[in-house]
């Protein structure tokens, strides 16, 4: 498969993953992540979780929160390292920016998300204007 | 390789990484980060920087500086993903825990260090007696 192909299913996987968690799917949430590797996830300021069963019930606590942010991806840059691959973005939330890392593992011809850490951020997107009107503060 | 093997040589590079921090070595941390893919790097409230010049620029700042705290690496677990592999882990830092990602590819036959995201958290690790006296607070 080509490499551009390899990036734009990486960046797709990606996006499904935004989507969930934008839509509060928790269906399509549990489709996102792996199933045949372990899988670990850090919520921004959360003890690092450790195992599917921990992380899918943290995204049924966070999807069926009705005060959760909204949230959107921008700037996401895949890199392919054979069968996993990355995904560094800025996520907008209504307070400001997180920023991201996502690993994916091809699993049965498709990426899955393995592994999730998200954290604050002072810096900006190289074009802010992209992710709309966002405020300032961070917390 | 046996895959506890693998594991112990993932986990090694993890502490070469820790051990170039900790020791301000930025010849030793030239040399754990990889050579023949791009890598990325999100240092705790930055924006992420892309590339080996921006990434070992950073380092240089962040060793070169005498107020840099002082870091130790603690209940690191390592995942092999085929030619990837990370490691979840806390960093204990003078002000209390940070946690990281800590992504590794395979080249020529020594995993380096291709991506790392340190972040704040308010979790603390399962022993944290193990991590020695620190502060509770984080910032």
């Amino acid at each position: 498969m080509p490499a551009v192909s390899e990036q734009a299913a990486v960046l797709a996987a990606n996006e499904a993953f935004y989507h969930a968690f934008a839509t509060r799917d928790l269906v399509a949430m549990d489709r996102v992540w792996a199933r045949a590797v372990a899988v670990t996830c850090i919520h921004p300021g959360w003890a690092p979780l450790l195992g599917r069963e921990a992380v899918m019930e943290s995204w049924a606590g966070i999807l069926g929160n009705p005060d959760a942010p909204s949230i959107r991806c921008i700037e996401a840059r895949a890199s392919i390292y054979g069968e996993a691959a990355t995904v560094v973005c800025y996520e907008v939330v209504h307070r400001g920016y997180l920023v991201a890392t996502n690993l994916f593992v091809r699993e049965r011809d498709a990426w899955k998300l393995c592994h999730h850490q998200a954290g604050p951020t002072t810096g900006q997107p190289p074009d802010p204007a992209a992710a709309g009107p966002v405020s300032k503060r961070l917390h």
